[in-house]
């Protein structure tokens, strides 16, 4: 387990001006089942990607369950954001200018969907992203910002308040968290009743929407488990602290380290989500370089959820069926050779 | 289509001195179905490798086809060679020192065997291979002896006559072919019939089992199609010369440019496949970069057979079930960064 030594450096999550605070009753059943259908209608070709169970990897495992990997790195645009991204993009004015922030994924997804039904978008950056993702999204035609993390949510209210753009949140918004419930549907129509389930969190948008599928279709008896990065726990604090709080957020796992946990994300993981385990940088790094060798691109992002069910953060597994979710695939050939053999 | 101006330069391929020349007849419906036992229940731990349907992945598609990707780049020691070292190793004398020849995916899978088995190996390597391939054969404890590729038959005869080693072949092999069948045995299992059929050629080794545990199982009008490089396409100008040849090859796909067509795989290719096509080394280097950014780790060699039909080289299939090997994933992060995004 990490250690807190500056758990008061914890900040609420500072509100974006146009942006209501969402309801997390308004995740219902109804409502996730008909955004899977708009997401799997979608006209952005989203994928019911491959469910693979263990035993058919050359992944080393060293305990007796039945794992199933998520191969959402194989999604379009290489991460499960383009999922809420379909149903953000049916629920909007097609007039709208947007704005969004993001280090990478959520940016390309956004950027795609808005190349697509040619609408004009701008993602505010941290400038810590890679260069090379800044250029992804403007080659969808997307302005690009990149300001410091710090800066991040105050250059997204200038861009709302000056420019009169609407924002589109990346984790925190229950059009994108129903999108992405449509990857926990797709779990169950593999693994009617999972034991257990583990996804990454960030924002915490993924871990609550695929909690909120499972759990509201009738697997009250599934455990589910968030991943955070030891750096970048702001779920597991905010489940310490009993309300959505920030931090200065850093990992290798960049789209892990939001700058704070999504506030209806939270409401919602403290609904339906059984605990939030902590993985080091290190444990991410080596699970990147073992499904490499398995075959697999995956980001580190899209690795914690593995990195902490073979590290043995996941209690009580032992002869369970168990789904980890694979969240994204999109790291660079030149970043993966910084990771170890 | 490649020109071949110096189609003169191929050569009869020449023997090694302790292999008697297999017989075609003894690749059997019993003798595949066996060795498929003998592999599916190797303590080596052979997997039967996920096959996934294209729509399940975001690789564009310019044919109207049903295509299923067989995802052997995901097999134990990165390629399909386990299959047939699994089913060799079972058939020799364990007091045996065995010596072969490889560019790499044999020789891993040699050593992965020769280690798990406590067996002396040895393995006469081109010295065109990448040094860390035999650094890596050498971590399970084989010698490795690095010639020119026109000394390579020279060296593993002078350790058949002098030192008293057993060649095991790496293509030119029963019991390796009969191993390797057991791929096409599980292809049937998913796509009961499927119309046509895409593997990648080297020696042959691999189509030939392919070919033959598909055609023997009742599929009379499955269409195999083998897949070689422009500039190392022995099987192509096998059937040309209406006999197995050798040449000067030389391809990016190291593994899928022996110096010459295998013996028994060029009869039994003759016998079961469609035709073979060509592929250039840039269309294969772009298959590399498209299954990575897919979310797949597949070598140049394991991209052939993908590279040959979304280059349109493979006839009628539009509307068909189409299955298409991934015949190996291994690749270094550092050879990754020289092919194109």
């Amino acid at each position: 387990m990490a250690s807190h030594s500056s758990i008061s450096d914890t900040r609420v999550c500072p509100p974006v001006s146009n942006m209501e605070e969402p309801a997390a009753d308004s995740i219902t059943l109804e409502v996730l089942t008909e955004a899977r259908e708009t997401v799997t209608c979608s006209p952005l070709g989203v994928i019911n990607t491959p469910m693979i169970p263990w035993c058919q990897t050359t992944l080393p495992l060293h305990v007796p369950c039945n794992i199933y990997l998520k191969l959402e790195n194989m999604q379009r645009t290489g991460s499960f954001k383009i999922r809420g991204v379909a149903n953000q993009f049916s629920r909007r004015s097609k007039g709208d200018h947007f704005v969004t922030m993001s280090a990478g994924n959520y940016g390309k997804s956004f950027g795609y969907a808005s190349k697509h039904f040619g609408i004009k978008g701008k993602v505010v950056m941290p400038d810590t992203a890679p260069v090379s993702r800044s250029l992804l999204i403007q080659t969808f035609g997307i302005e690009v910002e990149r300001v410091p993390t710090s800066c991040l949510l105050n250059a997204v209210n200038r861009c709302v308040r000056e420019d009169n753009m609407t924002f589109m949140h990346s984790y925190n918004d229950p059009d994108l968290i129903a999108g992405h419930a449509s990857l926990g549907f797709e779990i169950l129509e593999v693994v009617p009743n999972p034991e257990v389930v583990v996804v990454s969190c960030g924002g915490g948008g993924l871990l609550a929407g695929v909690a909120a599928a499972i759990k509201l279709s009738g697997c009250e008896k599934t455990r589910i488990y968030g991943v955070e990065p030891e750096e970048a726990c702001t779920m597991y604090r905010s489940f310490i602290e009993k309300r959505p709080v920030g931090m200065d957020s850093k990992s290798i796992a960049a789209g892990l380290a939001p700058p704070s946990a999504g506030a209806l994300p939270y409401v919602l993981c403290q609904k339906y989500v059984e605990e939030i385990v902590l993985v080091t940088d290190e444990e991410i790094k080596s699970a990147v370089s073992t499904l490499y060798k398995a075959g697999l691109v995956v980001e580190p992002s899209g690795c914690a959820a593995l990195a902490a069910l073979v590290n043995g953060k996941i209690p009580d597994v032992t002869g369970k069926n168990v789904v980890v979710v694979l969240s994204g695939g999109n790291i660079g050939k030149d970043e993966l050779t910084k990771f170890p053999d």
